[in-house]
């Protein structure tokens, strides 16, 4: 029932977190299903997109030199002898002096070497197959020419490439149905404490309903994860053993992670695989534990909601994110502001501060505790106090984390 | 195959949008799949958290006034008369000189106000069921109250809320196991084009590949929509009407949207719905034709993929996320940055142009025209050059909408 006998830093814990990662192996997954993921290997085309000259206009394919010096005054005729559609090219050469109708995105025919628009051209009122170029039109005109889109053996995207919709649609488009990304990270949630009911329940008598599998959840998936999370575990040594042994590559551990009788997991941990990190000074969460068993990272969180969020900022975040060949960096939006009511904290510890942004600027939220999840909904952020500041007075210009 | 006689603003097309859009119907869903949804009704507590007052550390708890003055020089001696666990709590009433071994979230022993912290006690050797008080404490020290955390009768979120993973949690912990949230708009994908082949098959002949399919599908998903997309639909009027009446709440449809003789859909959805716009002063994307069908909204975008993924932004995607209670906004993060070379544009339309962020500044990304859909895919972001602009010229202080 005594505290920590030494704190790590932050610092500290995140070196040896660091060392830890890698990112994960890659798996093949279909394209269509690839947006957000993580490129293993560059994208590089082997066609040309498209696969052939096309128009670019609806108009009149022709032999520019057979219409030079067209124009109102000196209309130049033209036989229509057929029709380009998309998908559906004219098949035999056009000569001199004839024309096909063609439509955007059509293949342009062999022999003609431009498009006219068709706001160039006059149809011929004697004569359907007939109209007359009111305009000449340069050689190459209107014409998107093959690979103009994507050149057979260009990079398109880079390894490491956060794939968006338009990627995917390129990827489709040089006809990739898989893409190989990194295999996303598998989380346990291992959520403890015999005060629990599950979440969503109704508390009552001296229990409390768990807040925190839900949470931690949401924000595992937030940053690409795969949950697993089966329902509350005893605050039970051989049920706790178990859960840590899951087949995962993380395990996130909720509750007596501190050093007080009921606390089993970092005795678990140290005997059965490695506790290499216990006790931070950080406020709140400075009962966090750090460690491995076997090929899995294992975090141990405090049980108290605000706590167990921060931890999960500071450490199981950026470590999913890795993982998962994601930034480490906090996925809230970071804004510049000004304090306007003095934030305290103490030399020696980080503070993990949940901060409101009003028209006056940046107030912390009133609150008695870690145990005040409510302050993380009320707050707009969080700002992160350095263990050598004592916190902030008015008027001070600081970075928040918004939490939307 | 002429042009669209009257092209309307984008302003006019946006507005005649926004007033079909009403947000759609309440559903209830669990709470452990509510991250991201949109609340419909505020969340109010009808239960206190916690449902008791409870320790904040682990220590004794004990009667303050007993252990009035003191000190390690005046050790006040007390005897233990049980532990209080979280979830476990000590059933009977201590007395004055009695203490409770209590642990951070056990609930406070009747008779005693106050926690005295374990490091400010020392065991008696001679007795293990006795300490000493080296310390005072103060009446309610160390004790979170009932309802510290959420008190009955509050509201914790507003509805229009985009839920975060610690709304889930405090959500959960109220017991709500499910709340009601804004259902998700269904989104038919209508990909027409005869020289087409599906997404991810190699381009051949004369056909290119299906791009717009898996695009359109992932920036629908991103914008909160349920997608249906079971393939290509022929350009054949039966099937494209077939497709126009699915069970959606909106209907995107790429290619044939213009005037050419292909188009067949702005003249199916005129006949059997309504085409409300149809050609749009903008660059790319102006055959873009809007419009109902029955209750659904109708998207008519060009099948050239940068022309589709712009009225996609413009249009379609502002719908999709009203529908859902979202923001029109656009999803991509705004930045301020300088023209380092010239953009141009056309006076009397709006112009999406693909830009690099570059340490020098703004930059153009080099294209012919609005078939290059690896223009967004080498692009950081795009630029909304507004109508009345002739574009921009270097030293410009401009708005950029990043991609990532």
């Amino acid at each position: 029932m005594h505290g920590f006998e030494h704190r790590h830093t932050v610092r500290a814990a995140l070196a040896w977190l660091d060392a830890q990662l890698r990112v994960l192996e890659a798996e093949a997954i279909p394209t269509s299903a690839a947006a957000g993921r993580v490129l293993v290997l560059p994208v590089i085309s082997d066609v040309d997109v498209p696969g052939f000259d096309r128009s670019t206009m609806d108009g009149y394919a022709v032999r520019a030199d057979a219409i030079e010096g067209a124009a109102s005054y000196n209309q130049v005729p033209l036989r229509v002898v057929g029709d380009a559609m998309p998908g559906t090219p004219f098949t035999r050469t056009i000569a001199p002096g004839e024309a096909v109708r063609i439509m955007t995105g059509a293949p342009i025919p062999a022999g003609s070497d431009a498009v006219l628009p068709a706001e160039w051209v006059d149809a011929d009122p004697q004569a359907p197959d007939r109209v007359v170029a009111l305009s000449p039109v340069s050689p190459g005109r209107n014409i998107g020419r093959r690979g103009e889109d994507i050149t057979r053996g260009t990079a398109l995207l880079d390894a490491g490439r956060i794939l968006r919709p338009q990627d995917l649609g390129v990827i489709s488009s040089i006809g990739q149905a898989s893409v190989d990304v990194v295999r996303r990270p598998r989380v346990r949630l291992v959520i403890t404490g015999n005060e629990l009911l599950p979440a969503g329940s109704t508390p009552r008598d001296f229990q409390i309903t768990d807040a925190n599998g839900p949470m931690l959840a949401a924000l595992a998936e937030r940053d690409g994860a795969i949950v697993e999370f089966p329902g509350l575990v005893r605050d039970e040594a051989d049920a706790i053993l178990a859960a840590l042994n899951a087949d995962a590559d993380v395990v996130i551990v909720s509750g007596g992670s501190s050093v007080g009788i009921e606390d089993l997991a970092p005795n678990l941990l140290a005997t059965h695989g490695e506790l290499a990190v216990h006790g931070i000074a950080m406020r709140p969460s400075s009962p966090t534990g750090l460690g491995r068993l076997g090929r899995r990272l294992v975090f141990l969180l405090p049980g108290n909601p605000v706590s167990c969020l921060c931890a999960y900022d500071f450490f199981a975040g950026p470590a999913i994110r890795l993982l998962g060949g994601r930034s480490a960096d906090w996925p809230y939006r970071r804004v510049r502001a000004r304090v306007a009511k003095k934030i305290v904290s103490d030399i020696g510890r980080v503070d993990y501060a949940r901060v409101r942004l009003t028209a006056a600027g940046v107030e912390p939220v009133a609150t008695s505790g870690a145990s005040i999840l409510s302050s993380t909904t009320r707050a707009d952020g969080v700002l992160v106090i350095p263990k050598e500041s004592e916190g902030y007075a008015p008027g001070d210009d600081v970075t928040v984390y918004l939490y939307d």
